[in-house]
């Protein structure tokens, strides 16, 4: 296996700021729960990223942070339609359903995408008791596939969603690198684009392990931290989960990596592209790659780095890079590719 | 605030061995979700401390953890008899009902312990389906009030709950703590007392955030793998996690700082001891001072040292130590209260 | 077993005027799921006798009623606070907290009733998210120990609860007997003493299976029929609830069945009161005998008779009347434990 | 509106002798919750018809049959594969997913049969702790658009389920109708082909309200009676539940009543088809037919007589029979129909 696979960017390690910054809150006794000066300050910084309406909780992981966002703004007979591919639909062993007890709704999509129109036949059987009622929208930006929403993409569903009574939940594991693809400020994509709610994610872009639930309406932020509690999402020593925001949010660091990891995408693309046999087969806009290859060649890749069969019918697999991901990893896995071809 | 509170072993930091921990598994990408060799290692150095028997599973959090233990023994119509202060009935906010959908069975206490005395009225209704079938005992060892179960004590305690068909769980968010108390191996109040399951706690122990699950059963272990995903409970960059265990399991760092911490505790109770209005009131073995004291002396105290009021009928505090409280800690706040006296 | 037990009022059949009004509702077809007149007539006979101010929704059972009631009221961290022996707490398998998610605070009493001195102690905890945050009072009316809260107690619970933000409900099983019992309309002991919700029992009144959520607040009812509907209660052919309660509300039905059974219990108290051995053990006030008698009579007794126990410890039985149960079913069972003093 | 609709089989009434057995069973007292002699009677029929393996328990509902059927062989973290139009997963209000916690995986369908083929790709991810892993297989038999399994597509199913470690479960809420359809009794297409666990309906047959929870396996009966309490689905006066299996069950009152309702669905397909501008869009194969006819005509017939449109895009409409429905109630909506031709 070589050092940087393009398994997951869950794979890589932390940036070294993030573990400087747990060595820099680590002194003396603070207020456990968030009741610490770091946890004030990170959520300061979240804010002033996502403005003033933004209201963050920070949370273990991504799991809790979708799950209990969504429990803060659903009860169990409303339902929440998605993705087909969502994360929350095909990643979380049922999470959703279990804890909060509502229904998702999964929508086909081509790209990981959700639009209005293809949302509107789900939103049906309104106001009758027999159907459990749509009340909210979720989306992950970037997608499960690697693809980006633009500001607008997000405005048209974010009206929609309200025209309809419903919420624009963002599954935001990825947020940065959405960002970053489309070079814009985080609240473009999120507060301005009329996002309800958000879960906010670090971890992917080079933290160890720290989340937020992020409102940006007021209601579900009175009770969430019930929820968070109640969700076993509230972590003792918060300091160490507020410093990993920090490091992150401080000069950009989160937008510097974000590039980066995209970057590198973009090159793993642009050196397979039109190679025999490879066909790249969703836009790169973030920080993934999907091809469909032949599957000798996916066995043999294999052997040499580890990565995801995405497909097993359509042989279609993921190459995912990271912030840590270097020119040399990715200029030594296309070489490999090349070499066989 | 003092630079070290009394108010919760959750307030302290992490041991610099922790630290450095993280740091030595940063390198590189492995794979997520305890797919690595850091996590197969920690899992052996649980298994070495806990025994052969022992199946651990990594998560984030202590209420987490309690509460996908429960998960994987319970039934929804099944019940947990625990003591009235017990954490799960108390501090999660109701995260075992609301995720198991199981019932808790409170019993009073004196000082936090069960005993098959005080826990056989509460097995009634056996086989009448109107009633919640009592499935789990669930004790916390050391107890909320600081308190310690002997070995003798969890085995008389293990043998009725298999004699009447119930498993017996431990919540060791301070199992360490205990076992320095007593001055036995983990093993001994856990695996060889015939404990079923077991919430092994290292966040206040000296990590930053980390737990375990750990079965001394096969079969809730088999499936737990999904339960602790669909729990929230499973860290993707697991790494880090599995760090913080190796770095407390070896060399007995665990057992240093859990023996400080309790020696820290009995400096503080022996210095308070005596003074006038003040009155300890539960057996100080663990890392947990119990007082009650004069309320204008409680309130005089709190300005400069942070603390929590146990119960305010009763004017009883609880002050608790941890790895890093200091001599100088303890012989400070001790004299503020001498000279109050 | 005689044709009359003093098991349960749950043993007793229907009145005639009941199976009768099932014959007079079941020609042709009508909507399903209660949007059909016969419907529409019980629920304004409901209004008519507890007020406009109620919002009545017909289900299959009682503890269906209480469960769906209490899940339009509750969310998952709040919790409830009720008598120790409440048919919630007791009798229904943990059907609340696996249906509604919620934490039940248990409180010992006496008689079976709640006090606001027995209450206070409960709600604590209040804004701290380790807590589950008490909202509802809940309590039996008549008690599971055959006893009656008065207009004025009711209305001393009803004010405390919403001083402190609650909300009280009423498991209303046994209404019937209560309104019997101390001469009152039913609006009395709910709408006029600010009682919040409802389960108002007709099984035990005398119907083959009917039972109401009544609210007397718009929130709740506005989304009841999704709750009801995901809590498994809504009959298809509801016609035949509502004509039960149609037969027991017309021309004062269960007034006259509750009078009844009332008055067969006070019967069969005064029957054996001061026999030797013989020592009743809660006020008879509605249609339940509460009475301790020696073991071996017990066991004789019930060679004849079918009753239950209700706690092996104390020797102490409970005679339930109902409806239909006759002065000869009486006389005879107090004989029976006559011949045998 | 017509006295007899083709709105659903619910909007009819009881058949005579459902209402006469009520009354027979209705003298005296008779032990609660089904430990009755009505209760026993009515499970030996059911097993009578079903086949030795059968443990039958009595529910209120159809909706509680289904989810607490589910309940008893799910784990929170498995799955139910199901047909997208099918009424656990549309027409429930998220009933399964708030009660068991489980997933439900829709499969899209054109006549609301699920076979091999279809349920095949839906089986992925078996082992991944990401993924909900599937556990039932749910069918509906008579199918939400009136189509029947054969007893071959039965054993074919439940082949393919256990082949795949699956179960499979019926909602035979119109098990009658299809009994009825194909010329079989009911074993046939129950235990003879394989089905592990089934919901077995009597209110549409001619019951007021009566369900039955079937298992064909020993391990999930067990414990389902503290399910069923726990589901909210134990009547307490059972005998009248009991009481309308027993009238149906005798002398193949069951079977003539679907004979009949299946009868009358066939011939009002036989009267519409052909005429300009319907077109029937399912196989009739048992009591409901399935139409696109121009929207105005939907309109003017709505005027006379109810029904429900099913798909408001495609201008479809559903027409169902019933036990009571006569030949006169069909020529005369028919005739109505040509008319307007």
């Amino acid at each position: 296996m070589s050092r940087r696979s393009f398994a997951s960017d869950n794979g890589a390690g932390a940036h070294p700021e993030v573990l400087a910054a747990l060595a820099g809150v680590n002194e003396g006794h603070v207020p456990a729960y968030g009741a610490d000066e770091h946890t004030a300050r990170a959520e300061a910084l979240i804010r002033k990223e996502l403005g003033d309406t933004a209201r963050p909780f920070l949370v273990f992981g991504g799991t809790g942070a979708n799950v209990t966002a969504l429990a803060a703004v659903l009860q169990p007979h409303e339902a929440v339609i998605c993705a087909e591919t969502a994360h929350i639909n095909v990643d979380e062993c049922g999470a959703p359903e279990r804890h909060v007890g509502c229904k998702l709704i999964p929508v086909v999509t081509t790209d990981g995408k959700l639009t209005p129109e293809l949302v509107k036949p789900a939103i049906k059987g309104i106001g009758a008791e027999h159907h459990a009622q749509p009340r909210v929208i979720s989306i992950s930006q970037s997608t499960e596939y690697g693809t980006v929403y633009t500001p607008s993409e997000l405005s048209a569903l974010a009206d929609f969603a309200h025209a309809n009574r419903l919420l624009l939940h963002v599954d935001g594991a990825r947020l940065a690198n959405a960002a970053a693809a489309i070079g814009v400020p985080l609240r473009a994509i999120t507060a301005d684009a009329g996002v309800d709610l958000l879960s906010f994610g670090a971890t992917k872009n080079g933290a160890i392990g720290a989340e937020a639930v992020v409102f940006f309406r007021e209601e579900p932020a009175k009770k969430f931290k019930y929820i968070r509690k109640q969700g076993m999402q509230l972590p003792s020593k918060m300091r160490f989960v507020a410093a990993q925001f920090e490091a992150l949010l401080t000069d950009d660091l989160w937008l510097l990596s974000a590039q980066h990891a995209n970057a590198m995408a973009r090159r793993l693309a642009n050196g397979v592209r039109g190679l025999p046999g490879v066909r790249i087969t969703q836009p790169v806009e973030a920080n993934a790659v999907f091809a469909i290859l032949p599957p000798e060649r996916i066995a043999s890749l294999q052997e040499k780095f580890f990565f995801y069969v995405w497909d097993e019918q359509k042989h279609e697999v993921r190459w995912m890079t990271a912030w840590d991901t270097t020119e040399d990893d990715v200029d030594g896995f296309v070489g490999e590719l090349r070499v066989e071809s």
